[in-house]
């Protein structure tokens, strides 16, 4: 399509956005600097408010912009994690102390917080893919380059992990998987169900969202050798900053 | 949570939408039947329109009912399409004459249309995959129980593929996987990229999406035993009618 001849010159409002657009890419306005406002814009290329505010529209629909409130619109510049389903999980990966989290994030600077660890009863969801009724539960925010990422909850047997470090907020070197394989009961096989879906107000709020981004669901559940449930963990990944990734073969 | 006491009633508008709840989970009310509209609810009820609508708004941000403009708002019950990422590309299944979409929809009757096969230049990105600037593009729509779900578009290599079935509407059995190993280009490995994002225009139409409804993005490129690449095809899911699942070990 880019190569058949131009009938009509683009309208005036995607020539301004396909400008700073070419600004952004080529590096001149870079991620949280402020792109030019409505007035600067009217008065740059003697145009009228609307027209102004479908230029930056267009960027922030590409999603390479986000308007602030009262403040103007910013560059948003976010390389996408590339989140690899098969090869995150390897044994490789946590059985030498690495958080799977590190093959995620390939060295970019990534935080945990909003940490929360119960011992619960399990909802009924939770009870029949586990075969248990009590289980502790992990609650934590991922952030990556300061920004929220991803939300996770796992849940784990309680009569399997109890007095474990899984119980206490730092699980130590590889994580819950690495306490697993202490406790004899090292994850072998795993299933992702991936949804995609509009964020809870809770879930938009901790993303820090903005309005009409989409949220994707992973529900992954590990399993040992014997086909033992031993985790399932629920995951609500912002869908601005995700690409998941799965190599298998026929 | 819901073991607790409950120390207030709902109110009102959730009890309402409760008894609905239970009438469509019962098979009292069933797929495409019309719920009790704003003016009966009001008279059965003695309520407000705004309590009658907020009864109706539960239901339908749950995805047990959708509005229909002027007409009122219906139930939509649809089992959610398991789409199995590693088991349904498996040499078994387009080896033996049968269509990838058989091993999803499990007997469901499905039907495909709005089909189009084009030769074209490739764009840059497509180009890049497939080390090809000229392709065969494959275009249609997929439907189960009548409802479109899935708009998918692939791409071949031309010079691969010209002269045959693949350059058809028809495929003929085992589609177009089955053709590629004819050529001798059998598909050994995939790699499958997943986003989520709301739906353009044109593809909220296709897939007649009702307002807020986000869509699932699978590309997934094919290659031989070789690393040949021989089929980029990109997926747009709806994505109340799938939970995508991908099966992997340690």
């Amino acid at each position: 399509m880019s190569e058949s001849p131009v009938p009509h010159e683009p309208p005036i409002y995607r020539r301004i956005a396909d400008g700073l657009r070419s600004r952004i890419m080529a590096g001149e306005l870079r991620d949280g600097d402020r792109l030019p406002g409505e007035n600067a814009l009217m008065a740059e290329h003697d145009i009228a408010r609307a027209t102004a505010r479908q230029a930056l529209a267009v960027l922030i629909n590409e999603g390479l912009a986000v308007p602030k409130r009262g403040s103007g619109v910013y560059v948003r510049l976010f390389k996408p994690i590339r989140r690899h389903g098969s090869r995150r999980l390897s044994r490789e990966q946590w059985g030498q102390g690495r958080a799977i989290w590190d093959a995620d994030t390939r060295g970019r600077p990534f935080t945990v917080d909003e940490v929360e660890v119960t011992r619960e009863n399990a909802t009924e969801d939770v009870a029949a893919v586990l075969e248990s009724t009590e289980v502790w539960v992990r609650r934590r925010r991922y952030s990556v380059d300061t920004r929220p990422v991803q939300l996770a909850t796992s849940y784990f047997p309680a009569g399997l992990v109890e007095g474990s470090a899984i119980t206490q907020a730092d699980t130590g070197p590889g994580g819950v998987y690495a306490r697993l394989s202490d406790l004899g009961l090292p994850p072998a096989h795993f299933t992702e169900e991936v949804r995609a879906r509009m964020p809870r107000p809770r879930e938009a709020g901790l993303l820090d969202l903005p309005g009409g981004t989409p949220v994707i669901e992973v529900c992954r559940t590990a399993y040992t050798s014997g086909g033992l449930p031993v985790e399932l963990n629920e995951m609500v990944l912002d869908s601005a900053a995700y690409v998941l990734q799965y190599d298998f073969d026929a």
